[in-house]
């Protein structure tokens, strides 16, 4: 016997046939003797709908009643999920958001979960009882409704998962798992069976989406054994092995690579201001305006400029940031006191991603090297302990990763076909 | 300062640009210095669609998750009226029927209101916010949604007006008032300025749909002040005064009429068995198996029949209870030992209200005589103390209703012109 939390997003949950395909699933795991909690996502499009309706009756909507609004979605599918597990014979009850309740700050639409009372939960799971639990809804101390932000639902997987001291939590997606690279760029990507927290959210905040970055870190911090799985399966199929996220002493040595997965962002910009002069505080001067508006800057570089005495310094903002960015350097070009501004969209960061690179040098030079014999030109460099990004010209993007990826040994032996 | 609970149907909450118009007539009652609450149905539409969702995941659908289902569409149109109240300058919250808690029994799909916990809602009401409360819904004590069956917004609202001592309780709906009887029977009808709980109770159960049966009862027990008002209106003006529905003792002997209402009804079904021993025990045979099968029956008449030692017994039935019916009694001949099994659906009833009947004589002979005069027979009679009803062939329907309502004087003076 185990105890499992299986999570359903919002295409699993469009209509009443799917629901069916879901319960079935359940029910699968649930005669094989299983203790199965299953959180849901709203139907596919509701919650644009009810987001919608919020936004037509005021613009400066209060976020408390948005959440009562946009928490109905998740409640519906709840019940009739539970409807759907009763009428194939499995004993079924929905656990809204204040019934168990699921504990959040008072961030209303975008809460943050504080924890998950069990008692009542675990008492019915003990009695055979298949949980079935809306994600993305919470509540206040204060008794109100809560919801932790698009994509939430994932979260709250991982956070029931955690507070029932799950043996896993599976994530059936619309993706059957996290991959070496994005397959459409390279066909000879490999499905990766392990893949580590630090490592996922690395993957994911460059742009491999298939999880809510933040249930990738409660995951982390509450060591909860997350699957990704593809919810295209037929309910009397076992769906393929998807990849799990686990910590990093679960990796075997042999099977861990050098390098575990390369991604690619083509949603950023560059800034480049010129001729900034070379003292103390010039730094500080273009990026604290840029903080106090909000603007995420990411890849730093700073050069000695060819006039003595002054340097060129280099960022990124995200591209739908650039237009506040320009404006706030602009307004600030005397306080600065730099020659010109300069930007380009034409961009792209490639990530290498890897708990390996912690204890092998040379990582970042092969990097290097095989992009340079390649003619790409690096424009900015970050690394973190497990990551190493380049920002290139957006139009060696795909080349850039199909390189990255032979150079690493990632191939797979064969090219996956359909 | 008044209290007042104000109730806005489906149609009224039917889009944001119609919730804006019920949030503009709130807001004068509001800017007047009143303690204002408002409870709301869902949009137009939206509860059948819920319903039908449950009923498409199992014909046998569990009530307690059938009530989390359809609980949401009114949970969406208390948030989205608070947004469109604050919108327009008005302080307002919305209050769950967990949140308060609305307390109910628990018989799910059709829970009956137990009591309101107004602590909450009578200091939030005290810091002059509007409380925007979901109708037909509550929880149970261990904590289960819960609703009230269709149309128990409107016990809903007299509910929450009971509880918070309201002075009166508007209930806003398709239809204007209450009339004398059908206008689209009788042009010549008038709205009626006072009804007391006991007449609305015949007029309801008979036919004049205005409000759930229900809430009128919960009126009479509470004593709560009820005004039906048409949604119809704009909202800067002043709705035309509707009916108040009120006890007894408020209506003045001046305006009381003998008869108040006249009411029809065409979905009954008339039953006879001919023949029927007419011994003890008998009639027992007859009306228990029915009463077994839930089946409503209504007028019941008994004859001496033509053979020495039997009689004839007739009685109404829904017409949507008729199959059920007479698959009982036909299983049941041999032990009832009926001669023959008849019916007919072309029948109707139709009934005059009046708590002034109770102190005249006479009122019965009156309408024996008019229908009489008109050729129209007579085939069962029922009275209460504030109410005669007839049974009589479909095709008479109108003209009855016609001849009764000038016998009675209740002709306006001049017909009511669109």
């Amino acid at each position: 016997m185990a105890r499992i939390v299986m999570k359903f997003g919002g295409t699993s949950m469009a209509g009443i046939e799917r629901i069916r395909i879901v319960a079935a699933r359940l029910k699968r795991e649930w005669e094989a003797g299983n203790e199965v909690a299953v959180v849901v996502s709203a139907m596919a499009g509701e919650t644009d709908r009810l987001v919608n309706f919020c936004r037509e009756a005021s613009a400066l909507y209060d976020r408390a009643e948005y959440d009562v609004v946009v928490a109905s979605g998740e409640q519906v599918t709840s019940g009739l999920l539970a409807i759907a597990l009763q009428a194939i014979g499995v004993p079924a009850r929905s656990w809204l958001g204040w019934q168990l309740p699921v504990r959040t700050d008072d961030a209303h639409a975008s809460a943050r979960i504080g924890g998950i009372d069990t008692d009542a939960l675990n008492a019915s799971l003990a009695a055979g009882n298949v949980a079935v639990i809306p994600g993305f809804q919470g509540m206040t101390d204060a008794g109100r409704v809560t919801t932790l932000g698009r994509g939430g639902s994932d979260t709250s997987a991982v956070a029931v998962a955690a507070a029932m001291k799950a043996d896993r939590c599976d994530i059936y997606t619309d993706v059957d798992g996290v991959y070496t690279t994005d397959p459409r760029i390279v066909p000879r990507a490999r499905k990766l069976r392990r893949v580590t927290y630090e490592e996922m959210l690395e993957l994911a905040s460059v742009g491999a989406k298939v999880l809510q970055t933040r249930s990738v870190g409660l995951a982390m911090k509450e060591n909860v054994r997350v699957q990704v799985l593809s919810s295209f399966v037929d309910a009397t199929d076992d769906p393929e092995p998807g990849t799990l996220i686990v910590g990093e002493e679960e990796i075997d040595d042999v099977e861990r690579q050098l390098i575990t997965g390369i991604a690619h962002d083509k949603n950023e910009a560059k800034v480049t201001l010129t001729a900034v002069p070379d003292r103390p505080g010039a730094v500080g001067s273009i990026f604290d305006p840029l903080a106090e508006a909000n603007i995420n800057v990411d890849m730093i570089v700073q050069n000695i400029a060819h006039e003595a005495g002054s340097t060129d310094v280099t960022f990124t903002v995200p591209n739908a940031e650039l237009a506040r960015a320009l404006d706030v350097l602009e307004k600030g070009k005397e306080r600065i006191g730099y020659g010109a501004l300069r930007h380009d969209t034409r961009v792209a960061k490639v990530t290498i991603v890897g708990v390996g690179m912690r204890s092998h040098a040379g990582v970042a030079a092969t990097m290097f090297k095989t992009l340079g014999e390649r003619g790409i030109n690096i424009q900015a460099i970050t690394t973190s302990e497990i990551k190493v990004s380049v920002l290139i010209e957006e139009d060696y993007t795909e080349l850039a990763v199909r390189v990255l990826h032979t150079a690493y040994g990632l191939d797979a032996p064969e090219a996956i076909t359909a």
